[in-house]
């Protein structure tokens, strides 16, 4: 028996393009993985959620201790103002080196890489032990029934990871300069003060919600919330809005609205946060008489998978292939890696992500062949 | 000869009132009056700008060092929601001893009194001096081409006054308890703050204007402008407006609006009240390094005619009239008057205003009679 031709990321990345899966579409493109997958020998399971699909793929023992799992989404953001694109967003056209298409970085380049080198390696070296690819179709949307789902499901059946590497694009601008070894946590507060409209002549007879919810934003917004800790930048806090819909400028507004937006580092959970904010609020409304609701989503905690035997491993892949040597940070937005966090230690490494979400989104083919180079460099180091 | 029928004043507003004058229509309003006026002697000259009629009209001679002004508008404000009127609103229909429609109080009942008594004191006891009505179509509008178009056009004519009373509604709730002799000033400022937008992940490479307006904000209204004066009550500042217009709450918006109305009293000017709202934009602009514009509209200094001569005739009247005591008040929003105090000492005298711009906007017919025997007592008694 011959040896199995290599997976070839490149031309699975251009598959993945051409199924145009704009959340919640699967748009085939799963079907596709769960293909590929299947035979390698991978057990396949469609984890559907409310109108999302999701797909977990395992090769090896259920449970085994030590699994590998890598973690991403084939759903891509829609393709904005299409007039503006050089190329077909779901064309995967290649033109000097790079190819161009929704999702090209953020991720299905990412996804086509683990897959391609999960596939070689369990068909080439079969580990002792157990390689787990969990992809979802809800990463861009609500991301209520994406990677969430598919926990939900592995801890109800007993499927287990017991190291994770989520595949987002990590690098701002250099392949290989950076691994997420955290996240901040999000969360946003809306503020809504009410008082009494009036005439603005007769102040007295209102009762103006506006220096109050003036008086609230500046105690929040100069607040310092901390310096920062060993791995995390400081916390941040962003007004983002301040509402009134007022017109008329003889009238006292009878209500206001303003939001905050934070990014909290582990000093922080989204409950202390919730109970200053809320004490803040409650503080103002005393002093100014007027009532100020709070309303508060934490879209995720602040966690760390602090410097050690995973970040080790994929440091020393990164380095490897590419000769540079990556920082170990926790800066940017949020990623599902806020969910998998709860299941087993988890780092974050992917290509260069400059273009994601925009006009014209591209990569450089050489990258894709460069990052399932990594992660099958990771594969192997971690089952040797 | 038989001396002359005296002018129904209750007829004539009812006539007035039959004239749709909705700024900035004439109506038909002013002519009427022109046509008795002119019966009685009087000399009319139409006074037109921009589109609006406005109408001068002198008994006696020109210059004369006694001069009595009456000063008021014909035009109305909109009818509003027709469906919710019980009455037509130009069909001056009486109903238990109230006549309906608009401009019943605000001010056609005003001038149809005013006129009403000059016609018959100076056809029964042509006094020693000259009687001017300053009739305007314009004040409920923007005020441009009204009252001031009048003054501009006396000015260049050699016409004067040597003492006023605007018709006005002064009335809170009882006919004569209230004259004005002044006006607070009134005054918006609109800030616009800009910085750069970005987003609320990384808010150190954006500029967030949000913080330094909230901050500006609450410099204003926690400030205290004064405490009142001898006849004034404390200045106020009221905030009226801000907003964003960011419907994102992980995007730093790159500007942001507010305003502030401020009615002040003969402490401040709007001059050196604009100083302080730009010094203050100023500071925080500096604090923030965000940059703030600032745009203010003065739409009337604060004045005051000293209780004296003029007060003391009119507050006799009332009280000879009606039994009540006069206040001598400057409560209120703004009027004619601020114009007309730059001419003449000017106070302000009217029947009750309570449903004025209202639906369903009446008079009591007796209040129409009342201030047309405290109109014709003040003519009296300054020309005894
Ligand atoms: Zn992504
Ligand atoms: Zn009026």
């Amino acid at each position: 028996m011959s040896a199995p031709t290599p997976v070839d990321p490149v031309a699975l990345t251009a598959d993945l393009i051409r199924c145009p899966s704009v959340t919640p579409e699967e748009g085939g493109a799963l079907q596709h993985l769960q293909t590929l997958l299947e035979g390698a020998g991978f057990d396949c399971t469609r984890v559907d959620r409310g109108g999302v699909s999701n797909l977990f793929a395992r090769w090896g023992k259920k449970g085994a201790a030590r699994t590998f799992g890598f973690n991403g989404h084939t759903d891509v953001v829609p393709v904005g103002d299409a007039a503006a694109w050089t190329a077909d967003p779901f064309g995967a056209e290649v033109r000097e080196g790079r190819m161009y298409g929704r999702g090209a970085t953020d991720m299905k380049s990412g996804v086509a890489a683990f897959a391609a080198a999960a596939v070689d390696f369990v068909r080439q070296t079969p580990p002792d032990g157990a390689v787990v690819l969990a992809i979802t179709g809800d990463e861009e949307g609500d991301a209520i029934d994406g990677t969430t789902a598919l926990l939900d499901w592995m801890q109800s059946e007993g499927e287990t990871m017991s190291h994770c590497l989520v595949g987002e694009p990590t690098c701002p601008a250099t392949m290989g300069e950076m691994i997420k070894i955290g996240r901040r946590g999000s969360m946003t507060a809306w503020f809504t003060a009410t008082g009494k409209q009036g005439h603005s002549a007769y102040p007295h007879r209102a009762k103006n919600p506006l220096p109050a919810m003036a008086r609230l934003i500046d105690r929040l917004a100069s607040h310092e919330l901390d310096q920062g800790t060993d791995h995390f930048d400081p916390s941040t806090l962003a007004v983002v809005q301040f509402d009134t819909g007022n017109g008329a400028t003889n009238v006292i507004p009878a209500q206001c609205r303003a939001a905050v937006n934070i990014r909290f580092n582990d000093l922080h959970s989204g409950a202390s946060l919730s109970q200053w904010l809320r004490r803040e609020a409650q503080d103002v409304s005393r002093m100014f008489d007027i009532v100020i609701e709070t309303e508060i989503k934490v879209s995720g905690e602040a966690f760390l998978t602090p410097p050690g035997e995973l970040s080790d491993l994929v440091a020393k892949a990164v380095e490897a292939e590419t000769g540079v040597t990556p920082e170990l940070s926790t800066t940017g937005g949020t990623s599902d890696a806020r969910f998998v966090k709860d299941l087993c230690p988890v780092v974050e490494f992917g290509l260069v992500g400059e273009t994601m979400h925009q006009v014209d989104e591209n990569v450089p083919v050489e990258q894709i062949t460069q990052l399932k180079g990594i992660y099958a460099r990771i594969l192997a180091d971690y089952f040797a």
